[in-house]
């Protein structure tokens, strides 16, 4: 027996899964595999069980919860991420999570009541460490799911706090041996993070495509000495690089323009980090975004010019450990005109726009037909405790994704290819 | 019986110190009252033992070896610090501890042969917590030894790790409750850390004053948000703040011309430190030093101009936290013409000189006559493994101490003053 899947429900239960890893602002700091994501992944699977979807965990902890209403069929996915960054929202993710499941759920009841109607079967999922700040890169889960990436390379990579992904999904229970469900289509909503749905006085946005972005790993080598004793010209400070390095990615993006391109370092470590001591080395993570290809490989030659002279002018190396590109591509035609269908047939004023922060939808687009929402964010704040969305426009995103995911697991999305 | 006190054994001992908490590079990791710092402060109890000295340790784990030679007197105290930077040299403290040691037992020795001839007691002593990097401030034990703070207010102080010096130092076994011996007057010894001493070709340094210093805790406040999402129009990135900050404390030394002001950020902490997140916090440890107090008054003020600036600008606001002064000060006339006389006496090269380093001394000289000793460091590289001074420099160190330390004992500063 399933429980009710009202919007009253919905809200109630968003509280009680918005309550685990609570911080006491009103965000929530749930990183991936941690004991606080392990308690909201129990509640997750606590909520299939008791709503009729049958859990399954993979290698790589990402859990799905799935029903077979098309015998032998492959899925209709539907689903986010339920792990945050550090003192974070509670919405990013989890929002999208707990929408998912209840599209499912809804779904699945409607047409296990009519026999054939069901093209497809339908499974809410939780990705395993969108955010990837404890365990980088991020995207994980989903990208072992398209293939981008091994199982084996997820497990071995170790988090900030010198723990296996192994190690961190086996204490909290969730390194399965389930073999996850495999694909027709995915549907995902999630909260803009930005401010355009907002100021625009909108419901929905539907995804056309992600901004490119280039991801750095820089590493400035200085060298260790004595803050009180050395005097300044024999000094190789690493910290003094860094510094240059950070103000020059700030200077790149302000290059190109009003909201053309992204700059950021977000990760910063200094080494040996000692009051007294000149830092001998820092690492940091870097990342230059813009919507097209075009603009963002411009930031990059921008930056490299600027890395360049940081070490031409001699007292630090600048080395680039690692520079990745996420290209911008489009998610497919059919399911952006599925959801602004959808829309209209709910009355939601919605527009078509990209979107600028990286999410699982990146990845699963490369496999099957995606469709990627997003609900307006109060302010644009996201990645941050006050991030907020209201009651009203967190339903409006339920009853979008619900009457999208009712269509492609009746079959609307014909067109799918398959990887 | 005491075991011979020759150089080579001085040189054998050195090594075998060395080998504790020793990094591949050729240094030393041994931060105050770690596992490492412990193994250290066993191996010099049991030479004190070995070597007729009477061990002692009091609440904040500053250590003594002491031996009575004139019943009821105030001691001639001689020491340094066993405790190191991380991945920092094997000479930075520990040779003064060691040459310290010997002195100390070489003068007992002696004057237990002749009866009369000590007018004051003996002992060598290690401070505890000189470097500061684990526990901040630095030169914490000899701090409480002259009275400018509590045994308490040091017992509570947590370190970078979580840990209080309370528990640390009971963990290895050194938090005591012995008396410290009282004071007559102190003698230190200690690598120079910069190049005079070897560009001029000499032999010792004899310390005359300290350099001034200003040491800030500044926290730069930001705002938190998605660095793949958020407009560069709505940031407020602390990082890009925190890095004018170092900048413009590169600054400021620059503007003094060659070798005047020193400037340095060498701790700086990121928050929330993920790669997709613009940083809400940074907070940091700077310093300026002067040899002067007019001077480093001068780049103080300048400082704070170039802070006002970075505020100012709106993205970002600067907190000064706490800006502490160490003013530049004399090591007593007496000490200074005695050590000279003695270098003379040896047949040493030797030069009158301040000290850009804060030293467990610079506490000392505020409560007793103080006598505080350089010898050559190879390229001034200090805070680093590759830290140098050849056998013959710590040697001729060494002559000079004991010496000096001898004349010490038997009452060659009678200028002494008591606080």
């Amino acid at each position: 027996m399933t429980r009710e899947l009202t919007d009253a429900a919905f809200l109630a239960d968003f509280a009680e899964l918005s309550a685990i890893g609570a911080t006491a602002a009103g965000g929530v700091h749930r990183e991936a595999a941690t004991a606080a994501d392990g308690h909201a992944r129990e509640w997750l699977r606590a909520w299939f069980v008791e709503h009729g979807l049958h859990p399954r965990v993979d290698a790589v902890g990402n859990m799905y919860g799935c029903v077979e209403v098309a015998a032998g069929a492959p899925y209709v996915l539907l689903g986010s991420h339920l792990d945050s960054q550090p003192t974070s929202g509670r919405f990013d993710g989890a929002y999208g999570v707990l929408a998912g499941a209840y599209a499912a759920a809804t779904v699945a009841a409607e047409v296990a009541d009519r026999p054939g109607a069901a093209r497809h079967n339908v499974a809410a999922v939780n990705w395993f460490n969108e955010e990837g700040s404890r365990f980088s890169p991020s995207l994980m889960g989903s990208a072992v799911y398209v293939g981008k990436t091994t199982a084996d390379a997820v497990l071995d990579t170790v988090g900030k706090d010198g723990v296996s992904v192994r190690d961190a999904l086996s204490r909290i229970g969730f390194q399965g041996d389930d073999v996850a469900p495999p694909a027709n289509s995915y549907a995902e909503i999630h909260i803009e993070q930005g401010r355009t749905l907002e100021d625009e006085g909108l419901d929905i946005g539907v995804v056309t495509s992600n901004w490119a972005a280039y991801k750095y790993v820089v590493t400035v080598h200085g060298e260790q000495s004595h803050t009180g004793a050395t005097h300044m010209r024999y000094r190789r400070d690493a910290l003094v690089g860094a510094s240059q390095v950070v103000l020059a990615v700030r200077a790149v993006a302000d290059e190109f323009g009003l909201d053309t391109v992204l700059g950021s370092v977000g990760r910063f470590t200094v080494e040996p980090n000692s009051p007294v001591v000149v830092p001998a080395r820092v690492r940091l993570a870097a990342d230059l975004r813009a919507l097209d290809g075009e603009t963002v490989e411009a930031a990059h030659l921008s930056f490299l010019n600027k890395i360049a002279d940081i070490t031409g002018a001699g007292e630090v190396t600048v080395e680039i450990e690692s520079a990745a590109l996420r290209p911008s591509t489009r998610y497919q035609d059919s399911g952006i005109a599925l959801a602004g269908t959808v829309a209209d047939d709910l009355g939601l004023r919605w527009r078509a726009m990209p979107t600028m922060a990286g999410h699982d939808s990146v990845n699963l687009k490369e496999l099957v037909p995606t469709v990627m929402l997003f609900i307006p964010s109060i302010d644009g704040v996201s990645h941050n405790e006050r991030e907020f969305s209201t009651d009203a426009q967190m339903l409006a995103g339920l009853h979008t994704l619900t009457e999208t995911a009712r269509r492609m697991v009746t079959g609307a999305l014909e067109t799918a290819h398959v990887s």
